[in-house]
């Protein structure tokens, strides 16, 4: 989703045409997609999963390519814990060799920006300090495909995002543990642990990213996704999880965790993940993709159903915030009934179903969903428009259209 | 765990011979398990996962017969949601043919001892009403392996105990849907969909369980458990599930939900899973296996430890309570501290994983835990001798010794 681009390897095979000219092209290539901001990439797809997502559930999910793989909206079923089977993956890189996992405790990441920097392995981690918190993953990109512009990058409809259990250590503990913020810090920079191939410009194509410091409050250092040891997929064997922030934020392998005075000046921090007008190109003045947006959207139905008594479904979230509201309109906003919020509540930063009963009749129906947070902000109804097709919460675009017969 | 045999069929070749041999007698060796409500049954084990379950996670997993496949203490890892593929398994009768599951929409309900009596598919349910609920299952015989007198059945030590999230109907929205209760009614009672050999008589080995009326207020029919549709090894197409009630009361592939006058007459109810003193046969006057009790237990460390700082994890449930409070001893019940609970809470009928940070000098501990519910409920130091092993919550046996080197 950044202007930032893939590495020449390893060879992309299966990906689409357009990113293969560019990984051929090499370093030049990469140069000189700092001129191309707009490079429209192409709808990818595989016929089968990638051997290092294989183990997940293939007819939940919507193959973009190697590295964006899709949930599908019907496969969130009753949508408490998204299962790690049905999760959504989208790397910026590939993935470090599978053999970081082969002894996930040895794995170090540098804690640096406090007063007594160091080295910690996730055997040390461990015996720090633990908390489990649920929590929405969801890529800034989530909701591209209804941009009318044509934004670059994946074109994620619903499923680029998920709720998922983290556990791991309170990063607050572990800086504390090494003697607090350095003086002057005002951002908490995160590294990740992919390779970077020889001859480009780490700047250029490194994942670190940073968020105001403050989400160090909340953040983890993660060894656990849902209760088992985090896969390769989803960045283990350490990842840096920010609660209520979108995933770009939640660095995989996560090899160093500095708190800085500056962001980083990585292109996927500088560039990537700014919100502009569209035909604008990225710059570090622009607003960053940090916290997410209130959002909801239906599961089910999705294109038809039984006439007489139906359950509409969804999904609703507040970033960092509670949900407080979900309503449903079956006419497309004309008007609008209160959902039910049902299932156990996994705190703030989680999403939560919803439901509404009701009685259809013939005919079609434009169902829509609008969630309210606690702070008591609502989904608009437009899109924000922007260049790279990002933060978009608009309920008229996540609507569902579905024939009663 | 209940003194009713299993049927003749299908080929237990992997099973423990004491059960093959009375598989080989058939009927005649049913009729005389009758009078032999102490046989002792062998562990036995597989050396690989049975097709049916081919897709859990084998390390996770203690293997003591076909039917009888229990989670590893260890592997409950942060606890907040037991992973289907880690969850144990316990059948009293072999699954119905896999095929059920092809069309389980289809699947049919007979709903009795109500106002409007009538069939329901799945379908139907789903379009009635839907909930989410988190609970601990467990056997009834959890903690069996720690009775001296050699209670017969799976010799389970902890891990015959997972924390799910169950979705389905309330099953109280149902019978207000077909008219209510019945007059007289007093036994919520659920039919397992198990074949029934010919020839044997079907009370003898039907599974078909009753609880208190007042279950049904809290009871679903379910069709999904963690987000996923219900897999045939945990009852799918649609289980009863009764929140904090002992697992055998969670009725598989149930077939039939009648609200009854009196308990089933089934042996499961009749003489099994009831309490009674070392060497007493099973009988309806002895209190039946219904409501779980207060219980915890820790998950890590098991063996060994670093010196120096460790955290002591467990899980903690109420059964149908919450959990109030966790303490922790290293001194096997000399000297108690409080534990802390983490992650989300699920609500009452879930267990919450509990963690103590501690610093461990060489030498041996005595790790235990003891768990109190809402109503001030705790657990006992000793377990409550009983001829099947059931109810097991005395802290001192569940502790674990550890070396700290």
């Amino acid at each position: 989703m950044p202007a930032s681009p893939m590495p020449p390897e390893p060879p992309q095979t299966l990906d689409n045409p357009a990113r293969r000219t560019l990984l051929k092209g090499g370093v030049g290539a990469v140069a000189a997609l700092g001129l191309m901001p707009l490079i429209p990439v192409a709808r990818a797809s595989l016929d089968t999963l990638p051997d290092y997502v294989a183990w997940k559930r293939q007819q939940d999910l919507i193959l973009h390519g190697r590295e964006t793989i899709e949930t599908q909206r019907g496969a969130i079923r009753s949508g408490v814990v998204t299962p790690s089977r049905t999760l959504f993956v989208r790397n910026n890189l590939p993935a470090p060799d599978p053999s970081i996992n082969d002894d996930p405790d040895a794995w170090e990441v540098a804690i640096e920006g406090v007063n007594n920097p160091r080295n910690l392995t996730v055997a040390e981690l461990k015996r720090m300090n633990v908390t489990s918190v649920a929590s929405v993953l969801q890529c800034s990109g989530n909701g591209r495909a209804f941009f009318p512009h044509g934004a670059s990058g994946t074109q994620w409809t619903v499923g680029a995002a998920g709720c998922v259990v983290w556990t791991g250590v309170p990063l607050k503990h572990v800086i504390d543990e090494l003697g607090g913020p350095a003086d002057g810090v005002r951002f908490l920079t995160g590294t990740g642990g992919e390779e970077i191939p020889e001859g480009l410009d780490p700047k250029d194509i490194m994942v670190e990213r940073s968020v105001p410091l403050e989400a160090m409050e909340t953040a983890l250092l993660a060894w656990e996704m849902n209760d088992e040891p985090l896969d390769l997929a989803h960045g283990g064997p350490l990842r840096l999880v920010i609660p209520g922030y979108y995933g770009v934020n939640n660095v995989k392998y996560v090899k160093r965790v500095a708190l800085t005075e500056e962001e980083t000046e990585a292109r996927i921090q500088t560039s990537g993940y700014r919100i502009r007008e569209v035909g604008v190109g990225g710059s570090p003045d622009q607003p960053s993709m940090w916290e997410m947006n209130v959002k909801s959207w239906v599961t089910l139905p999705l294109e038809s159903a039984h006439e007489g008594r139906n359950l509409i479904y969804g999904v609703a979230f507040g970033g960092t915030r509670n949900v407080d509201r979900v309503e449903v309109s079956l006419d497309g906003g004309e008007s609008w009934q209160d959902a039910e919020l049902i299932g156990p509540d996994l705190g703030p930063y989680a999403w939560r179903p919803f439901v509404l009963a009701t009685e259809l009749s013939p005919g079609d129906y434009r169902i829509v969903s609008r969630a309210t947070d606690e702070d008591g902000n609502s989904q608009p109804r437009e899109r924000y428009e922007n260049e790279r097709g990002y933060l978009h919460n608009g309920w008229e675009d996540h609507g569902v259209t579905v024939t009663v017969a």
